[in-house]
């Protein structure tokens, strides 16, 4: 039995990813694919080199594909159930890099029908809004406006859901209750939002009228999803989608996941410096029980999260992260440092991404889709 | 045990209706009720009289709700899974009583989608053009221009998927189980469809930004999909819908309902002349093994399917009517010579059904709405 819940609606207790691979049957992401993604990039990403993205499916096709000149193209998503934090920033950071060094268009969905059928208290209206502010965070990040495509379920259920039908007729309850552990108490929205989930991995596929492969980069909670996509969309002719996959990014308390529901161990986007000064000043690290203590046994970065921080987010730059490590260990650097430093450049990130957001409001209709797509095929 | 299924997706055996009435908990049209309508409308329709529409839910309450100065609107639909047949139709001429009578808005949902889920070897296309084709027929009917609103499922998606997950969120899949009998070997769009079939019942209230009662003609074998809607609409603040049912137009052969799947007994809205002469002549009936001995001890009208015919459609005229009848009885009248009469009957009415038929393809963008609809709330 394990000890920790990962499906798309809960993860929950220590995760350990190497179980979770093989739970899953997904792929490590090894040094030969590094090596690929080396090549035609020219460096690659510190989440990969880090295994912060450590999963895959099908990368390696997509990487072949794209040598051989066929383009592919990106499609995530965000459930959108409440305020943006940074543990859902880390994986777009990533996902904005494949699209500049592959130059592709990214499709982003926008949940609304999810969070409402599985939120007990959020409306159809709340979860409709949140799409649009959480829109924001997303064009915060700095996606090419002409080849990034937002969009909401609730609005874009014209093409939606007549290719989510299809996807559905090949999909029944078992299968439901065995990937999702839904059951016969479970509303028959969570049981049929699996194929709006499916189509967008097929989206460009439909709308160019001929195959066009898919990556979608996700946390590996969402794998069931695709688990099934893969099963169903080749069976109506299409690609099975790839996709490459990201650990969490823990709370600032001992846990697996950055926790929403209370907002006290997670930073929002919006949060004020103020705020982050008094969540990472009450962060878990792994400090001795005196200043005197640890300067002569050193601390453990491997425990404490300001240095997950560091490692997921903040110390991209190899070197300095090396530093921050080695001055942990040898008690050169106490625990109250590291935080300041952590204020400091979580602090400079979000005064970028607030600036950043306001602006966004502007933009919004660069980004959106709610119209029927003109569909070729 | 029952000899006999009526489901929204099976009708089989010998039906009986005063079963069916303890089973789905319905209400039997009364005389007091028969005396409302007759105060209200100046006379009523033979249907109501002969209980060709024999079952209700809440009609009392729609009749009430006029007769205080509130209308009502019309909700009926059609699942598009092949060609129209007399079957389809008799219920739609007393739709059109309705509609003329108290001169209300009919919205008519084309459930392509649903064809899709339930008909293993029917494309989403097919069933989507089948749609437009039977459309023809409604609007071949007569309905008002002006107040009649025909929509398809999948071309009217953005306006209905929000709705149906509003519902979607209150059914869970027991209910669905016991209601309609689905299990886990179900797809998924067959367990999430009841709730795109409810949304129609509010659709008016939706777009006034206050209830308005939903009269909903229907066969009696669509009652499980309403009794889930009238379960659920008050949890959203929306009225329960009423409904007025009738049972089934037989097939020319022994049994319960106008079957489509051989054509062999049903007569579609596009038969040529010859085609009823051929159906019509094979037809079952209550005559005699001989001519001698039907004069002499006379016909069984109450098992013949051509009396059927004349009863439930043709023969709309009383006095008409019972001379018919006690000519059979008294072996004055041969089976012959009826069918003869009834294929006169049936080849009248297709000539009028199918030139206004042909009409109505220029007709299709007056009454067919797909775009997403102006909402007041």
């Amino acid at each position: 039995m394990n000890d920790f819940i990962v499906t798309p609606w809960e993860v929950s207790g220590d995760v350990d990813y190497s179980k979770l691979v093989e739970q899953f049957g997904i792929k490590l992401i090894d040094q030969n694919l590094l090596k690929i993604m080396e090549k035609i990039s020219g460096s690659f990403h510190p989440y990969l080199q880090r295994r912060v993205f450590f999963a895959h499916r099908d990368l390696n096709w997509i990487l072949g594909e794209y040598q051989k000149g066929n383009d592919f193209f990106l499609y995530t998503g965000r459930g959108p159930s409440g305020n943006i934090h940074l543990g859902h920033i880390m994986p777009w950071i990533f996902t904005k890099w494949l699209q500049d060094t592959f130059n592709v268009e990214l499709w982003f969905q926008m949940t609304d029908d999810e969070k409402f059928y599985f939120k007990e208290n959020l409306s159809l209206e709340e979860t409709n809004q949140l799409a649009y502010e959480n829109a924001l965070d997303v064009i915060a990040i700095g996606f090419d406006p002409k080849k990034t495509f937002i969009f909401s379920n609730i609005d874009m259920a014209n093409t939606l859901y007549k290719y989510a039908a299809k996807i559905a007729k090949k999909i029944t309850f078992s299968m439901i209750r065995a990937t999702f552990g839904l059951n016969e108490s479970s509303n028959i929205g969570q049981i049929f939002f699996t194929s709006m989930q499916a189509v967008p991995a097929i989206l460009k596929s439909i709308i160019e009228g001929k195959n066009v492969p898919c990556l979608i980069p996700h946390a590996v909670d969402q794998d069931p999803h695709f688990r099934i996509a893969r099963d169903i969309l080749p069976k109506l002719g299409y690609y099975k989608p790839a996709s490459i996959q990201c650990i969490f990014l823990p709370g600032l308390k001992q846990q697996s996941k950055m926790s929403t529901t209370t907002g006290i161990d997670a930073i929002f986007s919006t949060d004020s410096e103020e705020a982050v000064k008094k969540k990472v000043g009450n962060a878990f690290t792994g400090g001795r029980g005196s200043a005197k203590e640890q300067k002569e046994l050193g601390g453990d970065p491997d425990v404490c999260s300001v240095y997950k921080y560091f490692f997921m987010m903040f110390t991209l730059d190899n070197k300095e992260l090396s530093e921050t490590r080695n001055k942990c260990l040898n008690g050169e650097r106490l625990c109250g440092e590291c935080k300041s430093i952590l204020i400091d450049k979580i602090a400079t990130f979000l005064k970028n991404h607030q600036e950043k957001r306001d602006k966004a409001r502007d933009l919004l209709d660069q980004y959106i889709i709610s119209e029927k797509i003109d569909i070729k095929q």
